[in-house]
């Protein structure tokens, strides 16, 4: 028997705040629920673009020359190569979609870095 | 100044059911909203996996030995080669997630064929 996979069924299985957990897999893409408030690092993927779309609360992103506003039912595609800062002001839960084994910090690293593997 | 793509607006341009429409690019994949309403024909997508995210309202996808509901806040990924009828009794609002370039009837054809690269 299919299931679907229910968003907030799967937002209830963590607490942890930036650390991506992959729900689905679109042919070597992943689709990641991620916990989010406060500031991250400033980051680039070089060799990607990178889908954000707001499920709960509202999101940031900060670009070196402007900012974008992300709410509940609004996505924004980060286009590869450019820096960007994501900032939640409250507590915040969003979809990423990317390339499978995306890492988190980009390429800035940092004690931010999160596994790019953790399914839920 | 960046936007946020707001879904709501989106599904406000158009309605059409059965045609897709782009509202965003990830590297070479297209972010498309759909209106559904009744039933689609059945096909497969010999060349990728498809995921479908319900927005508003509710959908079933059967396949030849089942089917899975998704109602607003759940997605499904059909696997690519996997013979599908996307279906639903009300009128539903969808998001695709797919290659750009993929029918909206795969394998089969039929006039229910729509263009694939009608941005909104």
């Amino acid at each position: 028997m299919a299931h679907a996979i229910n968003f907030q069924d799967k937002l209830r299985l963590f607490s942890e705040q930036w650390s991506p957990k992959i729900i689905a897999q679109v042919n070597d893409y992943h689709v990641k629920l991620v916990k989010i408030h406060g500031d991250f690092v400033w980051h680039s993927h070089p060799e990607t673009d990178e889908l954000f779309m707001v499920l709960e609360g509202s999101m940031d992103i900060a670009f070196r020359d402007g900012s974008v506003t992300l709410r509940s039912g609004e996505l924004y595609v980060v286009p590869k190569g450019v820096e960007h800062k994501p900032f939640a002001a409250e507590p915040c839960s969003i979809l990423l979609l990317e390339p499978a084994g995306t890492i988190n910090t980009g390429d800035a690293g940092s004690d931010r870095t999160a596994p790019a593997d953790a399914w839920i």
